[in-house]
Order: structure tokens, then sequence, then C-alpha cells
């Protein structure tokens, strides 16, 4: 590896914009395009994402609330469910979620296809069952002939349908952000208080827990260290994965990627701008009270995670048949 | 024209599968493709079209009750306004709306334009205001430059608003459709039960109101002509816009267009089926008792409506800024 990085030095030898050696030993990586995929089971879970006939209104699909024109995220506190009710914590992002450690807040799912199906039947988000989603799959005769393509099956259950989904979501992989830019070598990517703000970042102890490729998602950190984090929600994070007392307000690290995206912040939503988020971060989780030029440049910095949005046609559902159960979004 | 067409014949004289003047006379017109557009109002009308930030719920957007995957419509009885609100009326589809007369089931939008403003201020769909919408929109600065771009104004007001979204609904024509292509001379494009549908649902009368490029959408027509429409729903129709009272029950002819993607029927959602709308229609209407075999013919042809549905990419949304009002979802 080190050979390798001389031998590259070497041969770029002279340029000014392009020095790879000086990013290597970043505690963030660049995001890698998405490599090896199945797509044709990328293309039935793109409809199955967007179909809000596996929710018992027919209203909501994955994107109602991982919306992927608006970073993969709903942009509310906590998300609408079906009737309105009002969600217990924020939709993360879908994006780059492939790279989490596990799924949700509280890592309560090992995967995206374990974590597929868990809206779909809650009673407070899509309120539909499997065997209803199954049902009205089932009476579509393009889906079954689509399953039957992609999973050589006659007979489609929710493992086929999660597994798709988890699929589909697995392309939303957002490369070439700015900071990977400079990472890969490409010094003029960043603007000079960018940098600083990268530095901060470093040098105060955010990158402890936000690193690695997602730069962020890949751990779970107590919420309120230094100082006990206040809020309205009543989520108790990991603990109640666990059942251990000493996991209480343990909660998945969000991914940073996109950030400029995904607000407001936090489990709750409670923090609406990412001066915000780095002010309370700082205080609760490092005791640092960061001045406003501090906050600005490490906000500058986060800016700069903002990478390549997924790009794709709309798809185009197959319609309902007379067999197919009506939705029900009333009573 | 007449010259044209015999030229046109003598031109394919001796093709068995085009021979267009024998569709010269069809009450139905294949419908033409986009033709003149304002791309740069497309854009960034497409860009509105998904922005839920023109709710007050910050969840609802044009394309939630007029769905681009799913005929332009949401698949409801009637559809899901602000806090799950049940709306009073089935949602039109939008694919080819810019082909009617005028918009509404009661025609109470002389235009698409017209049409825009509508729900983005109606307590029960989006809620929000006018006034709140150009607030979001001019607090995000990719929003103002694009406005700029695209009408050179540097204040935002609800008529270019409406303007771009009508702009951007004009392009969701949906040409090619089977039945299309045999209008347009290919005679293998129909089987021959469809075009005994066809063939019936001219000799019925059914073609009286159901004509034109749209297949519907040129006039409007009282709902209950030979038996009264019994419906669970208040519309009025045509009169509440006009006050007569002979306009009472007096709707808009919905297209045909896409109707097997366009369930559930009738202005108030209540048929499910194409079966059943085409018994209750035959009925009602035409004082027509349709045969099982016929209602088969006539469902046959009209799934021969369906056409190229609108292909474009996922609009991504610029993102808020600390400057934006966020959205109120609950309360």
């Amino acid at each position: 590896m080190e050979l390798y990085l001389k031998l590259t030095l070497s041969i770029l030898a002279g340029t000014a914009v392009f020095a790879p050696i000086a990013q290597a030993e970043e505690p963030i990586q660049p995001i890698r395009p998405v490599q090896q995929i199945n797509l044709a089971q990328v293309e039935l879970g793109k409809k199955l994402y967007f179909d809000p006939r596996l929710s018992k209104s027919g209203f909501i699909s994955c994107n109602s609330c991982h919306n992927l024109s608006m970073g993969g995220t709903d942009n509310l506190k906590t998300s609408i469910g079906h009737n309105w009710q009002e969600g217990p914590i924020n939709a993360p992002t879908v994006l780059n979620s492939s790279l989490n450690v596990a799924q949700f807040w509280d890592g309560r799912a090992a995967d995206l296809k374990a974590q597929a199906g868990g809206p779909i039947a809650n009673p407070g988000e899509m309120a539909a069952s499997h065997t209803l989603a199954i049902d009205v799959l089932e009476s579509i005769p393009a889906y079954r002939i689509e399953f039957k393509q992609v999973f050589d099956t006659d007979k489609v259950t929710i493992d086929e349908v999660t597994q798709a989904i988890a699929e589909f979501e697995k392309t939303l992989i957002t490369p070439n952000s700015r900071f990977d830019q400079w990472l890969l070598g490409n010094k003029d990517a960043l603007t000079a208080m960018e940098l600083e703000g990268y530095q901060l970042f470093k040098s105060s102890g955010c990158i402890a827990c936000h690193n690695g490729e997602a730069v962020g998602g890949n751990s779970f950190q107590k919420m309120g260290v230094v100082e006990p984090y206040q809020s309205p929600r009543e989520a108790q994070g990991l603990a109640g994965v666990t059942g251990k007392d000493a996991d209480r307000f343990k909660f998945k690290v969000p991914t940073l990627r996109n950030v400029e995206m995904t607000y407001p912040y936090f489990h709750d939503g409670e923090a609406q701008t990412l001066t915000q988020a780095v002010d309370i971060m700082g205080r609760l989780q490092l005791g640092k009270k960061f001045s406003d030029e501090e906050n600005a440049r490490i906000v500058a910095f986060l800016k700069t995670l903002t990478g390549d949005q997924p790009s794709f046609m709309m798809p185009i559902l197959p319609p309902s048949t007379d067999k197919t159960p009506p939705p029900k979004p009333f009573g």
C-alpha cells in the first residue's frame, strides 16, 4: 500500500491539483460508488419502494418518509403515519444506509432487508400487514410475472419483497461530494474555510464518532455524554433492544453524508439547523462551546459532504385489478 | 384534407398493415405528442409539482394525489388531505388534463394555471397559503435563482409558481396507446374483441360524451340521465359554479385515456372496477343493460387507451435553509 502510494505520488509529482498521499491517512474515506448489485431486484425493488399499495391506506410508500427528492428523508421532526399519527422518532435518511452497522436509530434491524418489513406492518406507519401486502402484489399480474422473473418463484412472500427493496436501497449511494473529491486528491475542491472546518471537526473530537466512509453510522453512542440531553420524545435507544440500563439513550450515530439535506437533526428532530446541531453536539458530547466563527466553519465543512443524489426514472406502477384488495384510507 | 388523405392512401396502397383512411372519420382522434413547450418552466414546474414544502405539513405535494407513478391520480375514492381529512371528491387524473375544456370536476378553473393554486391553499388539501408557499420558495437560494433564470423576476409570486406547474403538466400527455396505433393505421394493434368493444362503445352511445382527442374532458353532462345517480357525496357539480338549478349534478365528462390506471371511477370514486363503471354508465346514462359479454368487450376496448406514461428523472429538490419557515404537520 505504501509502495503504491509512493509510486502514485511520483507519477503525479509536480502537479499542484492532485496529491493523494496527503489524504491517505484521513479518518473519513471517500464513498465507493455502487459495485456488485442485482439489477433485476433493483428495478423491482424501486417499484415496491414507490408503491403506496403496501400501506393500508394506499397513500403511504417507503418514499413518503424516505423521500429521494429530499435527501432520503421527509425533513420533518418525526414522521406522519397512517391516519396522520405522529411518529415517535425522526426518519433517518435512506441514502448510504447500506453502510450502517445496523438499521433504525436503536439498531434493532441487522440490515436493510430486516428493516424493510418493519414500517409496512407498523400500525403507526403504513399500517398494513405482510399478508395484506402480499395479497395486493399477488393480485397484480405484472408484479407476479416480475417476481417470477427475478426470484424464480410462483409464490410471492415478504422475503422477496424486502430483499428487492433492500437491493434497490443499496443503490442509493451518494459518491462524488466535494469532500470526497478533496480526499481523492483535488485540493481545489474545498475552500480554506471548509478545510478549517474539517480540521476543527477533527481536533474538537467530532471525528471520534463521525468517521469512516459514511462519516457516522458505524457505532452506537450515548446522546448526552457531558450534559444530559433533554428530549420531548420518549425514545430510549439501544436499551430498548438490549434491555441493559447502560444502553439508555445510546443511539446509532447518524451518517453526516448529505447532512445539508437531511434536516432536522437528532433522533427527535429537535435541532432545525446545522448551526444548532453543531452547537448542541459540541456542548453535550464534547463539553465545548464553539464560537460563532468555529461553528460556521464546521457547518461549511459539513455542507461539502453532499454527494451525487440518486438519479433514476420515476417508476410506473402496474395497475391494480378487480381482484386487488382496495385500500382503506378511512376507518 | 380529403385530398391529403387520398394522396396518403395512394402512397400506402397495397399495404395491409396501414390504412389511414379507414379511421379518418373516427370520433376519437389520436393524442398528439407534446409540441411547443417552455422547457425551462417545465423543469422548474416539475420540482414544484414534487415539492411537499408547498403544503402546511411539508408532507403533501401535487404528486401525492396526482401520482405520476399511478396514472396521475391516487387511486383512492376521495383523497387524503392535511391532517388526514377526507376529501369531498375523487382526484381526477392529471394525465392529458391540458386537453380538458376546464379543470376540476365542476370546471371552476378555466385552465391548468388557474387550477394549480387551488389545492395549495385549500385547508382540506395542502392547507398552506400562497403567501406561505412563496415565503418557503424565496427562502431557498436555488429556487430564487431558478425563478430569476426562467421568469427574469426578482420577486417570486404565485403567478410564476402556477405557470411553471401548469407548463410541466402540459408535458403529461400519453400518446401511442394501442388504440391510437390503430387509429393511425396499424390494423393489428387491436384484437377482434377490442374492436368489437369499440364498435359497441360507439353504437351504444358512450361516444356521445366520450369523444375527441382525450375521449372525454370536453363537455359537462348530467350524472344520471335516464335514472338518478345515488351518491354518498354531496358534490353538486356545475351548479356550484353557475348557480343554476339546471346544472345540478352536471360534471365534466372524465377522459377515458389511461382509464385502466385511474380507478376508482366517477366523481365520487364509488365504482371500483371498469366492469362496474360500464354497467352503471349504461343503465344511468343510456338506459341500456349491457350483457356480461358486451361489458367485457367495452372494458377490453377501454384498456387499449393506456398510452405511454410520462417518463422523466425523479427531481432532486434544493434543501431548505435556516430562513425557511419550518413545516407544521401537527397542530
